[in-house]
């Protein structure tokens, strides 16, 4: 008889989203005339820019005629975007990343969930706390139970200290979501270090590498003295190229990271994900990878640094509103996120509430992201700036 | 310490197009001039459609404009695409699926590699021999060694008998992958009745529907009674719609499928699906589901029937050519491929061999698909006609 994976029913519920929309729905019923400014999801919210749109249209012609016209794609992705990946974001920083150490897909989400799966059942793993939920989520799904929490709280100043029991796969993401902390140098080789030492993989989410502005912040965990070894990183295109909505990622493992089986042979674990997507999936559609190809030119470069420009202007106003409550908050700088504490003798959960009610915004509570985002809140810079400019004109008012 | 999944281990070598690809750049080399005709791969040649690139225009327009830009999708797909497959491939044929039923997502090999998740680690499997390798493959890696092969040769006119030893999960295709073979209702209700009775649920592969031509075949295996609560299909736009290379496939699973856990707590596999594509997946670019829709309409259709009838006339013009060698073949009705006997005494890589160096053609042995498949070869209709009829022009010649 057919039977379910059972790991399914160790998931927690998908409330988060889910009570937060129901939250504001019911507000609304309440109230049909507040005008709400939403600033939870961390979505983007500016047009994609006009050479990616040349790129994708480009492609779309080429579609059409038979001479040019694009079958199955590569399931690692065409030379053209691998090529001016390793060139632009690597090379061009003194990083040596091949072409062929690139892969690209569909989205972070999809290869951070799916990275997994090129490991056995019985590993331990550690993930920060609070956390975007797809790391532990896509392990509980695989029957992995041995989960080392990192608490990320003020009292660390959200940098998580390295484990006393000992991981053997680390996810790590800087900047970080929710919290919006950068790691510097120092910081990102303590856990190289660590790895090393520990026979341990680290899967570095640098989802959010194109926000960063300040001197003496990593780039890349390959920028590291060693990592080459030890880590996986994972870069989008989602937030630095507003492809939420047009799907395009990579992620690069290098050719000297090696994992052993039980029998203590070693394996490339760039040849077993190379041997996982081209068993899975097809690849990325070639007119995306074509749009993506011009974020990586001069020109898209150019025009999508101004967009980041603009949403970290954006989140550096609600962080001085903020400022304005005598509210402490990380992030704004180097990241989109503005992770503050809540009022005094509120939860994260009240603070939503009074929020929404006083003023109209929605942000998200952080205890959705698990017990350390008890006391904190996240609001995004994502937004258009006369809502974000509203919103901390309401903000100041909040009692 | 890291260790990698051991059932990676357990794969075969991707051999088979990795081996063709070979012979043939050998082949090249000894003979710079020869111009050789590939039917080997199964990848569309045509152009997409008038009404597809249209689609696909206004939607790269729609993301250059901060008022029409589209974020994150629906993990689960747009309701305007859902909306639209509900109506012409379903309701408009009698067939009650509803929107939220149909999961849109990049490709069916992406979904039926996938879909093993939602199930017990200890299910027995039932996969056709010769066989599309992803069904075996995403098993293997998820730890799966319970393999019940479904021969199909000639002896039972290529389609699976019912297993004596019992299976709990069933992967079929139909139009088949390779053999070429389309099944009828009686067939296919055959299957559906055993699945009921068995408590089985079926996995039904419809990548090549849009291929059927005859009466009596079912489009969808929801045409037959009781599938409702024992079926999940998978439908493809990559030879419907020429998106081989623009990525977009849906997965139906009905309200009415429901699966027991260790409690005998039954669950509904449509939710658990969307519990793991929203999990791991962040859905479908805007842009890709855009033109997506424009093949559902009343003239995506029309155009893209007339690119199918022209690849099935490249079909039965390679199974005329088949014919005069006195060789038999199944399918090039209703489905692109055409399966046909080796000539005798040669194996199915020797024919390969032969063909190559006697007409410059390639083809697919059949013993790559599986055990079963020895003594066959596999030619597609996909291709220029010129080309096409050239290849025929030269198989009649072979010796």
């Amino acid at each position: 008889m057919i039977m379910i994976n059972e790991n399914f029913n160790a998931l927690k519920g998908n409330y988060l989203f889910f009570e937060t929309g129901k939250r504001v729905s019911d507000y609304r019923k309440m109230n049909p005339g507040a005008r709400i400014i939403r600033l939870g999801i961390g979505d983007v919210t500016e047009p994609l820019s006009q050479s990616i749109i040349d790129g994708l249209k480009e492609a779309v012609m080429e579609m059409g005629v038979r001479e040019t016209f694009q079958g199955y794609p590569p399931s690692e992705g065409y030379d053209f975007l691998r090529n001016i990946i390793s060139e632009t974001e690597y090379k061009a920083r003194g990083i040596d990343i091949s072409p062929d150490e690139i892969f690209i897909s569909t989205g972070a989400k999809e290869d951070t969930a799916n990275i997994q799966e090129l490991f056995s059942k019985d590993i331990k793993i550690a993930i920060p706390d609070p956390v975007y939920p797809v790391y532990a989520d896509s392990n509980i799904m695989a029957g992995r139970d041995k989960i080392v929490y990192l608490p990320c709280t003020s009292e660390n100043d959200f940098l998580p200290d390295l484990p006393e029991e000992i991981p053997d796969l680390i996810y790590l993401c800087f900047p970080n979501n929710p919290t919006g902390r950068a790691i510097n140098h120092d910081g990102l080789k303590k856990w190289v270090d660590y790895a090393r030492q520990k026979k341990a993989v680290i899967l570095f989410d640098a989802a959010y590498e194109a926000y960063i502005r300040g001197e003496g912040i990593p780039h890349s965990i390959f920028e590291i003295e060693g990592a080459f070894e030890v880590a996986v990183e994972f870069r989008s295109l989602s937030k630095s190229a507003g492809f939420t909505g047009t799907r395009c990622s990579y992620t690069v493992i290098p050719d000297k990271l090696k994992v052993p089986d039980k029998s203590s042979e070693f394996h490339s674990l760039k040849d077993l994900w190379l041997r996982r997507q081209s068993t899975k999936s097809n690849g990325v559609a070639y007119i995306i990878q074509k749009g993506a190809y011009r974020y990586f030119t001069e020109q898209g470069r150019s025009e999508n640094r101004r967009i980041v420009d603009y949403y970290l202007e954006n989140a550096a106003t609600i962080g001085r509103g903020i400022s304005t409550l005598g509210l402490k908050y990380s992030g704004a700088v180097n990241s989109p996120y503005v992770w503050c504490n809540v009022p005094e003798g509120l939860t994260s959960w009240q603070f939503f509430d009074e929020l929404l009610n006083q003023c109209n915004i929605v942000g998200t509570p952080g205890s959705g992201f698990g017990s350390c985002g008890e006391g904190y809140f996240r609001l995004t810079g994502f937004g258009e700036r006369k809502d974000i400019n509203e919103a901390v004109e309401r903000l100041v008012k909040f009692k």
